[in-house]
């Protein structure tokens, strides 16, 4: 017998809207005490970012504008995963949208849920070193507009506790990239 | 002249979807390009998260199964900020209702975007301590069923690296908590 409750059960799936890179859905389901509930649902393909290191130790980051938060943003190069896509392709193909870098030498750092209250993203995070920057990277996609930011650890920490908008998947890879940083001491 | 580019105008905003905690809007923008797109939104009243720390240095978490993402995730307390509720009552609120603990001293430790390529989402991050279990905690919500867990820090960061299914704000409150570690040391 499990030592864990029973769990929600779904009654009825209802895709509410299918946009170019994940859907919405509300969900009616019955919980474990009997009540009947409605449920909201993002389901996403997925994401990944890369965390570019150079070899002098800085990270390179983008700032650029959000339209859902209405402002700019300093992050990591990230994108979603596209059909049939692995999630180490997507940070190949991302790093090189957004920074103009290639990187020769990759590492898996984990991976989180996003927003596990309304939506089943997932981002995985790759280390990302051997960096060359290209003599023609690829176009950017064509809303973004990006600024290139270059920082050390412990500055875009700092710029972090100082209240620099930064999003959590950014700040949640500097946890996992730790044990890198402290093999390189 | 500013040295940014134009952003993108939002031309049509359409509610799609009214939910209990939070909306689903479908956005026709102009893009600095003039091309035209639709750009789907979550609007998000904001999340507060408390990073519980005992006198003996333990973390207290939950573990909880999250609908969205089919499996049981470990995660500070944390909650969707009510109407009228500033994000310190939330984290107040959430927990006690999720941990049976009150904090006596909270020291706010920041705040980030979860999702910002589809979510105005922001999630604001406190440290609670001086904590007290209460007698007669509040009851949980119907739809949540929670397990205690107490960590020490290098126990958390340690369980991430080993994969555990952690969220990504309860991984980016770690960076934001550690200024508050090294005074104590």
């Amino acid at each position: 017998m499990s030592t864990y409750p029973e769990l929600p059960q779904l009654l009825k799936r209802r895709l509410f809207y299918q946009g170019r890179k994940f859907s919405f859905e509300v969900n009616r389901l019955r919980l474990p005490n009997k009540a009947e509930g409605e449920m909201e649902c993002i389901r996403h393909p997925g994401g990944a970012v890369a965390v570019p290191l150079t070899e002098d130790g800085k990270l390179i980051l983008v700032r650029q504008y959000r339209f859902a938060t209405g402002r700019r943003l300093l992050e990591f190069p990230a994108g979603t995963l596209e059909t049939g896509e692995d999630a180490l392709e997507t940070a190949r193909r991302e790093i090189q949208e957004e920074t103009g870098y290639k990187a020769h030498r990759w590492d898996r750092l984990g991976q989180f849920y996003v927003a596990p209250g309304y939506s089943d993203e997932i981002i995985y995070s790759y280390l990302a070193r051997g960096l060359e920057l290209l003599e023609n990277p690829p176009s950017q996609d064509e809303d973004e507009d990006l600024e290139i930011v270059f920082m050390g650890v412990s500055e875009l920490e700092e710029a972090i506790l100082n209240g620099e908008a930064v999003d959590a998947k950014s700040i949640a890879s500097l946890v996992l990239l730790k044990p890198f940083l402290d093999k390189e001491e």
